[in-house]
């Protein structure tokens, strides 16, 4: 973790943002796969972890009271007969120690503290709980019935901590950076060991071993497909076979909880083909351009359009679309290729702050995400800052229900020539993804810098 | 899947055992990592696995009505736009088809058949719910709060399922092996690849993609460690060093759901100490001795305590436990130095059916469970029956806190030479664990045999 001032800081920042009030961090419990004792990998909850530091250890809660000025951290020691299971357990007080903490109590007393203040008059500010178990805690805590805890959050409290985690400190950029080599390692062994006749899965198996060895695990359910037009399709026991374009979307989470999260798409032969390579320029050229875009002040949705604007003139000079590309892409005819969006916030989680709401993470009162298709799914939309740690992904994806679900409706058939667009529908799906820190001056990428291009991926294939 | 026959067969018994009420079976969700749409790899619930056949897919429910003779499958088909994300999903009447299962109905009309059928005075059998989503939605389904889901329960329909569940049929022993002998490919690795200078993550990462190479995952946490000494301590990111003793405990689950669960402990370095041997080879014995009694009409808890009988004979042919082995026994002495059970039923979960409740899976009204300090962690106490997979799996492990608690108090002084324990709080711990399935004459090892003997080790490790 970080020294305990970072955290004391980012406390004192919260505090004076609010005011006034409780504020109640709950850390992650553990989450059972089949039964209540055999458990998924422990992943802690991302606010709880910015404002304590405190990862890998279930069922704590934070309290920082802000009126009294005390800040409390409930759990509980591990009995002697626990640590028969578990070994040596820090101390409560230890933890609390090391985040500047001041005051340690057991879980038990939770509920009386939280009622206690309520009663005197004193807001109780929660974010609204992702997980099941959680929800039916705070109702229990609250006295309200579970489906009543989310419209009881507090916007306030969400609003705070949006502004304090998207500008990302220097020590912050440093342990991403770590986590983004890790996910360069993950797909450096992805491009060079995937060969015809392994199966999707024995190369994430591998890409997930790369994870764990660097400490952490993956952030996200690995995405590693040779059918890249379904953008969240996960592997499978398929066969690669020569021909095949494999879409490897993945990323490391590292020890203290940050991500990394980059795609490459490259051939299982040892070359594209011509049609592989072209697709790839036409997504390369857009990533490019969106990267370029890149600086404080520039919407995020401006970058979007323009590359989905180089997306479409690709298109077009490949005969799939035709037209203005200026009005296709306002007419939204380039979502029949490009669904989602070009990126998103990247820190302690992958999809920063995703569990916070889109509208306050990624959009502004005067900026509302838009409902949309392509839009909605665009996670970030309000001008950059510096500071602000985003990934750029365009991509072309070839769905074939898509393709003949709007042929039928006879949608955006001024801008796309749908007998081109059939012929695509074995082809796949191609995406770039790097992460990217905002600067003063424009843009900085993180980590190591990894195969792009159609050349250099092939060189890399086969070194 | 098996043919569509194997689970009309299961449900048809289930039917026949519980004669009347209706049967609600629900299938898993998924789980969420740090927000709602980021998920944990998703398992199937190992009930609805066994009578449906139905992996991979999340949020469906399945209703048997006796009364009626109706099998439904609840769930709803993917819309074209969930399909520009996941690709083609199949239809869920075919889903359903699978299985032999005549009926399929959206999930919004679940709700209006349980009200239905339940005024109608049918009982509503389910189990009780091991995540919190499905408490949740069990108790808006019921109409009560979420915790009072647990105490309605239907212990009628947890008898039923364990009596079906724990005889295990050829072509599940035959799934069973291939899960074995995944988890034998793991652990063969582990063995030869454990080097001084690596990290235990990074040994279990390439484990992790072992299992996941072979179509599945893994079933359980994996517990590799230089400190085997506590029973559930899991990979970290120490470097293991010369002299080190590793204790890996770890199973895949395949493809089907069906699990593997074995240990082996082995040597950092090239070869065992003397010490690490002598040990090494108490706990082998203990391990042999409670095979050679496996059989048809013997309780498992006779075989925990004949093992542990095994284990302080050994200690006491080391002068760390003195007195009679029985007399220890008898007094729970062992319990020091092997603080869990022998082991555990194995199949769909890695403790198979422990979800059910261990009472009604372990042991009968006549044979309750103990509460006692290791006894109450022995998961299985019943007589054995053909057609049950166990694990067997006895252990030395010197816990330094438990031998300062119990030396502090005067625990068992009559047996254990303290001194001697003492000198063993660095020592680690040993486990050897292999799977079995019990037949008519005695019981068969499951998968390919993998290097047992602490020679046998040494070899495959120099090999």
């Amino acid at each position: 973790m970080f020294p305990s001032k970072t955290y004391i800081d980012r406390r004192a920042r919260l505090k004076k943002t609010l005011k006034s009030g409780l504020v109640l961090l709950p850390g992650n419990g553990q989450s059972p796969m089949n039964y209540a004792d055999n458990w998924y990998p422990f992943m802690q909850d991302s606010s709880f972890l910015y404002y304590t530091g405190i990862n890998g250890i279930p069922n704590l809660y934070f309290i920082i009271d802000i009126d009294n000025d005390r800040e409390i951290l409930f759990g509980n020691d591990a009995t002697p007969e626990e640590m028969v299971w578990t070994g040596a357990a820090e101390p409560m007080v230890d933890l609390a120690a090391n985040s500047g903490i001041a005051s340690v109590k057991p879980i038990k007393e939770l509920e009386t503290y939280v009622k206690q203040q309520t009663k005197k008059g004193q807001k109780l500010n929660y974010l609204e709980p992702y997980r099941a178990d959680l929800k039916v805690q705070l109702a229990e805590l609250i006295g309200i019935k579970p489906a009543q805890v989310g419209e009881n959050m507090s916007s306030e409290l969400v609003k705070a901590i949006v502004s304090q985690r998207e500008i990302k400190s220097e020590e912050e950029l440093t342990e991403i950076e770590k986590a983004v080599n890790t996910t360069v390692a993950m797909h450096t062994h992805a491009i060079k060991n995937t060969r015809p006749g392994k199966t999707e899965l024995e190369i994430a198996g591998e890409l997930q071993s790369i994870a764990i060895g660097g400490g952490g695990n993956i952030a996200f359910p690995i995405i590693l497909t040779k059918n890249g037009q379904y953008l969240h399709n996960h592997a499978t026991q398929d066969r690669l076979a020569e021909g095949d374009l494999v879409l490897c979307d993945c990323g490391a989470e590292n020890a203290m909880g940050y991500t990394g999260d980059m795609t490459r798409t490259f051939p299982v032969s040892k070359r594209f083909s011509d049609l592989q390579r072209n697709v790839y320029d036409i997504v390369l050229d857009a990533h490019n351009a969106a990267v370029t875009g890149l600086r404080p002040g520039v919407p995020y949705k401006d970058l979007h359009l323009l590359a989905a604007k180089k997306l479409v003139e690709g298109l077009i000079g490949m005969d799939i679309m035709k037209g203005n590309a200026d009005e296709a892409v306002a007419a939204g005819a380039h979502t029949l290729f490009f669904q989602c969006g070009l990126g998103h916030m990247m820190g302690l989680d992958i999809h920063d702050m995703e569990n916070l709401g889109e509208q306050y993470v990624g959009y502004t009162p005067e900026l509302k995400k838009s409902t949309e298709f392509g839009l909605k799914s665009l996670r970030l939309g309000k001008a950059l800052q510096e500071g602000f740690v985003v990934t750029v992904e365009p991509g072309l994806y070839f769905n074939p229900f898509l393709i003949d679900a709007w042929r039928a409706q006879g949608k955006f058939k001024d801008f796309v020539n749908y007998d081109a667009a059939e012929k695509m529908k074995r082809f796949g799906g191609i995406r770039v993804e790097e992460d990217f820190a905002i600067t003063a001056a424009g843009s900085r990428l993180l980590g190591e810098p990894l195969a792009k291009t159609a050349s250099a991926i092939e060189a890399l294939k086969n070194s």
